[in-house]
């Protein structure tokens, strides 16, 4: 549709706008001008015909011109003059295509909150990337979901709901009272007061770093532990100090006590079928570490989020079980038991820590999802969960067993590894210091995705976290065998 | 179910746990123990009867007894010894109970994150009391929920979702697919590659402060202004500085230049039925703001959370329709539309930015809920938001014509207010002085609940946000004619 000539002083037209395209016409106009100047086809001086002539020209009417006449001034680019008629007045149009609008990049480099990891923000990509095969994903596989039964309580929902307005800064009163009867079965009492929705076991954490520690405060974790992988704390200034683990889980006595100072530590553990090491505390150990922390008054996070997905038999109850002084900010959720995209969880504590955080999640996001608040109360009070649970044990039985076979098999000699009684994951200790990091390009070339265990540690190690949950049952074993040679091929 | 008597020495039992009450066994006896040692029957360097001996004398077993023991000592209370027994050794029961938990006052004091405003924590709880009529709630009345609607969109999301895995760090595929298209409609043409959704957007305005501001970066708002109320750019360190508005929107020259340096300043408004103002900004305004901003490079975030809800005629297209050159930040919702529930809104703007805020969202909550991301898809995709909304604009007018007559009856001569166009509000002032601290008392005490306007301004003022959306239609009539009364003798 282009063809036009240039003469000094005025330019000519010989082009009409697309009216069948989506672009509206004005903005056709604007980039059509906009392009004549930034290619020097019009010069500065160059006048314009006036707006009636333009509107003849382009077969449009006069408030289109008057739009696009508009948005070139504003873009400095033309000047209207009434003696005159419109001049051309500047040709920066490309500069102010690329280089004129804000900053953002310093504006992003300014920022406070600290950039994900760079492996863990390409793994949060490459987890979408067609055909791949993850081998450490920490979630269950959509082969698991269990469609048939939400669909029954996706159909409860809108009985159950007469409207979705705001609710109150704890969450939905039905949610807390179903979890304060459910939180029984793992011999907790707490009541609805207090316990506090969140969107997810991450946020509890967001919640915690922001609403009751300050910039100094040192937060006690495993090593190697999930938080490590977070910058939740770190990006608000607290410092994360290693406390060594065994068998039994963390050993309390090892924590530095220099560091519990002034009532700003606190101590986070995932002693259930911890994250990544698989590893389950001990009843023993569990006294032991509560007793430690009720001494040295530092306050325990514990998240529980694997405690439905034992195997072979129930872990020891909670910390949270022990608890009678409020030591314990208990974190739950459904995320790694039944669906991660409800983005629910809950934390249960005392009830003046409980509104401090629920109300600075009134004042970040207004409250978790009420579809997904309701669809979980429907969950569990129809009994829909427990019987969800009890396939779901079945299926992560098969899962693991195929994968400590295939470990006995392909891996004897080159590493070592736990057998987890529940949860995820496996940690897998390479017998031989190679680069994770290179093992991971290797293993991207063959479309395997894996977690390096050098995200959850302290310092580089030699260690990879397997999950046997999610990646497609057949695609899992044949991954597991191919980066096994991988592995002996870098030896 | 207590009888018992003292004896010098070794403490004498007449008491039985009682096997029908919720609270576990060991539980009742740590209780019991713990009382008699509180209350002065038992004193120190009395001795317990061995643990066979309490089996028999409670009626229970050796390990409930252990338990129960166990947790005795932990608590410092008695000593095992196997010489001489068990020993009391302590009786610092009630100080164990109350004093000595984690000193959580001063984990919330020192938190980072500030805490609502008083007003603000107040009316967030008094808007669930029992029969309390809310004249100034932002969000639609449950009566316009639109249920039957909501039924048939749950019925397709187990259509839809073959699983509820997480997401990416932009949020559903699917959703910002139809969103792109949807923002058209008001001649916003960005990719779903430049869409992030969110949980709502005060959420949006939580990542942008944490992610592109630093602690000494200013937000220009309007006065006054919505974000006045909420703590979440100062929080961060940020400071918020006012912008004058008039009839017709906010003035950009009346702007602080001095403070728009180093790329950190930020120009939030609400240009469309505006909170708490309802002032609609016009279209030569806007093309004003616009302009001026773009010359002096000071970014904007307008916030088109009402531009469905017009009444009597559409509003001016957003200042996102005028930007080429990533300037504007759009921040859209369904939370005032359709149901804040679902907790979704949505972000547009340059990728980097996007993808900056997005992993931050994976970093603080692993993304919004899947189930209300599908439900909003549905929604807009069927039709039948678009048919909500035309159903909707009936109710609201009729609600804020009843309103204007109340007002017209009721506060001639005592108030001025405006005829809004649009959303929710009317911004009442009074036309003399009085304390509106005293006023929200007295209407409290006749369980009428009003957001004073002293929460949205700079200075102490004189206004009142009057909501029509949401009470119920007689409650808010009476309410505001209650209201007048009150504000009369307070003349």
């Amino acid at each position: 549709m282009e063809k036009e000539t240039k003469r000094a002083g005025k330019v000519e037209i010989e082009w009409l706008p697309d009216k069948t395209d989506r672009m509206p016409i004005y903005r056709q106009i604007v980039h059509y001008v906009g392009t004549k100047i930034s290619n020097g086809d019009w010069v500065v001086g160059d006048r314009l015909p006036s707006q009636r002539q333009l509107a003849d020209l382009f077969h449009v009417n006069r408030s289109t011109i008057n739009e696009a006449m508009d948005e070139l001034k504003a873009m400095g680019l033309i000047e209207g003059n009434f003696g005159k008629g419109t001049q051309i007045i500047n040709n920066t149009w490309s500069l102010l295509v690329s280089a004129k609008p804000p900053n953002w990049q310093s504006y992003i480099e300014a920022g406070i909150y600290k950039a994900n990891f760079p492996t863990i923000q390409m793994i949060n990509k490459l987890e979408f990337m067609e055909g791949i095969t993850r081998l450490s994903t920490g979630e269950l596989s959509p082969d698991l979901f269990p469609h048939d039964m939400m669909r029954k309580v996706f159909q409860r929902i809108p009985e159950r709901t007469r409207s979705l307005n705001y609710l109150g800064p704890l969450g939905l009163p039905e949610l807390r009272k179903v979890l304060s009867q459910y939180l029984r079965k793992h011999n907790i009492h707490v009541s609805p007061s207090c316990i506090l929705i969140v969107s997810g076991s991450l946020q509890a954490l967001q919640l915690i770093s922001i609403g009751i520690l300050h910039p100094r405060s040192t937060v006690f974790v495993e090593v190697p532990s999930y938080l490590k992988s977070l910058h939740v704390f770190e990006s608000s200034g607290m410092r994360l100090e290693g406390v060594q683990m065994d068998d039994y889980g963390l050993m309390p006595w090892m924590l530095n006590k220099n560091r519990i100072k002034d009532d700003t530590a606190l101590l986070y553990t995932i002693p259930t079928f911890h994250n990544p090491t698989g590893t389950v505390m001990t009843k023993a150990r569990r006294k032991e570490v509560f007793e430690w922390c009720r001494k040295n008054r530092l306050p325990i996070i514990e998240d529980d989020a694997y405690r439905e997905l034992w195997i072979d038999r129930q872990p020891p109850e909670p910390l949270k079980s022990m608890d009678h002084n409020g030591m314990v900010l208990y974190m739950g959720t459904i995320s790694k038991s039944l669906a991660p995209g409800l983005r629910i969880g809950w934390l249960a504590g005392p009830e003046s820590v409980m509104e401090r955080l629920g109300d600075i999640k009134m004042q970040t996001d207004y409250g978790a999802s009420s579809v997904s608040q309701w669809a979980l109360a429907e969950w569990i009070e129809s009994g829909l969960y427990e019987e969800h649970l009890q396939v779901l044990r079945g299926h992560l039985k098969e899962r693991r067993n195929m994968v400590l076979s295939v470990l006995d098999s392909c891996y004897k000699g080159i590493a070592s590894w736990n057998h987890p009684e529940g949860g995820f994951y496996i940690w897998l200790k390479l017998n031989k210091n190679i680069s994770t990091d290179k093992l991971f390009q290797l293993a991207l070339e063959e479309k395997l995705l894996i977690n390096p265990g050098n995200v959850y540690d302290f310092s580089k190690n030699k260690n990879i976290r397997i999950s046997y949950a999610y990646a497609e049952s057949r695609a899992l074993e044949n991954g597991l065998r191919k980066l096994s040679e991988l592995i002996r091929k870098l030896y």
